[in-house]
């Protein structure tokens, strides 16, 4: 789809905003699902004048994770274009991350000997975590050639880039997570499954035992598990697939990553939703689209939470007017994947979705809910076909053919 | 989908009618589309016991050329199957085209001292760029062992075929347009962006020394500029693929080329929509498949005029009993593309469609208008799919596997 859009791009000075409620999609509790319970005055008026449907992220019946349901929104294959655990976790920590990178997800554990007592280490406080790594990062700053870097995140969790001197293969990053995934059982050993990743687990034997080295005498972090080794993909870059200036408006760190990896700017902001309106305003001149993601409905989906699902969409609702006054040339309001409450995670339903511009015809759905979608002109559908169809709105697509 | 039918292809009898209302689709004007405007007793009955929906020849948000257009229709994948605009222009202007062709369309345009005054030559009557063809076409017949044909077109256009005595490889026409596209600027040398494409520039260089000189006196027409180099594309024939009779029933060149491409026979027809009825009951028994192509609602749409495009849309109505009066097993009506009167060109917004066959479930629509076809039995669907319905319909096609 991209290769058959790059040659048809045209810019001009159309905005668009893409507002990614994340875990959107729900199912019905007592016959009605978090969307048609909650008020939503201003996206039901939107949706009746605009194009509705919904999505598949990657397929009928397939639960998506994060990075492939906000891949596809942004209209990368997200099975042809995998991103591996390590990567996203480095970018939503801020970190820069090339082709010459292997990075991965960490925990801080405790082992007795030699024996995994606690995954976690107890949930070690944030402040304490970042003092820690901060020692190992101290200590441990290149072996060999390959610089490493050590990124603290939340509690016990962290990642680490090893910066290698050349461009590494594409199954460099092909050995198995360490984490066995229980307590009472020795941590695994790094091993290769691939002929080019045997030189990646020569400098991680040397890194692990290093870390233990020097965590050794902390009471609980005294040792760490690790987790999703990747490398960065070779997917085309957004802006230049899309010849859009991207900005990404996000809260957390995995949707900065996320928005990085392809290359949109993604500056570290905190706070809420008004927060990320103040922004969006700020910056409004300087970019082409806007990534909007709010996060909390999510949240509240995975802890099986409907009521609060139901009123952080509700909250969302509140301030459409505010974007809506942005006049924005193409609004898209979808979510990356469906989070049911009923289910407490992800799942495969199809997400609503609803896109605002000046072509679509509209008049097709009462309210913005899943149901409704369903019978809206978009149908049910692939998602990476949304950014085509924002595009096309935004007049951003020439003729295909003569 | 022609590899998965080729095997499954069985003849008989049946007769298929396959009316392209070129530029169909249209978007709202005060609430209503041009379909939806036009009273279309005819087509609304027929779309009450059809197979209705929206076809998307190229892809979601991607509005599609004529070209890519109609091999959609025709069940090829038009992003495989890109036809270049030169052999386009050649076949409609009824030359026959090869293997061995290069063709590229030209215009006549006026220099002075070696830059562009005026890219269409002031766009000299068709009569005189006629005679100056017939005087180009004397003097250059043959360059080495290159036969040179040159057709005249409308106004300042024009086309040119070189046949090489050898099959040519596939990228033999990678040359770049010698039309800079603006005025004050020089013509752009032909030049070969493939190996394969020297031996073509070497007779291109030749070819226009020798126009130059022909052309000198000329007042307006005194050079040429050259676009859309391209040799034959290496699809299946239309014939072969179906194992239908098929005759395109065209007035248009452009159209009739599309046909020849694929090896349908294209008469040279002249006159509106009677003279094409006419011509295809003369035809009837001859063929299985006819290809019957409206030209004027997509020119209609092109002008943005809604009321002349709603008013062709009615034309086509009132001689659809004359039509169902031939009693075709299967009747086709739908267009290449959307071509809005809002829009005043070609757009991505799909496509509606109507299959009347034995075989349709129908009930579905009220009428033949965009908001209806949605609801329609095939929903919303890649253009390709058509053939097979119409084929399957017309009991052409046999069980896949045992």
């Amino acid at each position: 789809m991209q290769e058959i859009i790059k040659p048809l791009i045209q810019k001009n000075n159309t905005k668009i905003i893409f507002a990614v409620l994340d875990g959107l999609g729900g199912f019905p509790v007592d016959g009605k699902t978090e969307l048609e319970t909650a008020a939503t005055p201003h996206m039901d008026a939107l949706a009746r004048i605009s194009a509705c449907g919904l999505h598949t992220p990657v397929g009928p019946g397939i639960t998506p994770g994060s990075g492939p349901g906000h891949l596809a929104l942004f209209g990368y294959d997200p099975v042809a274009c995998q991103i591996g655990r390590g990567v996203l976790e480095a970018l939503g920590l801020g970190m820069e991350v090339r082709k010459t990178d292997i990075t991965v997800r960490c925990n801080y554990a405790t082992i007795r000997d030699g024996v995994i007592v606690d995954r976690r280490a107890g949930r070690i406080p944030t402040a304490q975590s970042k003092k820690v790594t901060a020692k190992l990062q101290k200590a441990i700053a290149k072996i060999d050639n390959v610089h490493v870097l050590i990124a603290p995140g939340m509690e016990h969790r962290f990642a680490v880039r090893f910066r290698f001197p050349e461009k590494l293969p594409h199954d460099a990053a092909d050995i198995p997570d360490t984490d066995p995934q229980r307590e009472g059982l020795a941590p695994l050993p790094p091993k290769a499954r691939s002929k080019n990743a045997e030189r990646v687990v020569g400098i991680l034997h040397q890194f692990l035992a290093q870390a233990a080295d020097v965590l050794k005498n902390e009471e609980k972090a005294n040792f760490l598990l690790m987790r999703g080794f990747s490398g960065m993909p070779d997917i085309p870059m957004f802006g230049e697939a899309y010849g859009l200036k991207a900005l990404a408006i996000a809260t957390y760190p995995m949707y900065r990553g996320l928005a990085r990896l392809i290359d949109m700017e993604a500056p570290i902001i905190e706070g809420g939703l008004s927060d990320q309106l103040l922004f969006l305003k700020k910056n409004w001149e300087n970019y082409d689209f806007f990534f909007l993601h709010v996060k909390k409905i999510d949240s509240y989906g995975e802890d099986g939470n409907f009521a609060e699902k139901t009123a952080r969409i509700e909250e969302f609702d509140a301030v459409l007017p505010e974007i809506l006054g942005m006049n924005p040339d193409v609004l898209v309001i979808t979510g990356d994947h469906s989070t049911p409450a009923a289910m407490k995670g992800h799942s495969w339903h199809p997400v609503p979705v609803l896109i605002k511009g000046p072509y679509v015809y509209g008049g097709f759905c009462n309210s913005f809910t899943e149901r409704q979608c369903h019978g809206g002109e978009l149908g049910v559908f692939p998602s990476i076909h949304i950014m085509p169809i924002a595009l096309a709105n935004a007049l951003r697509l020439k003729k295909f053919g003569a």
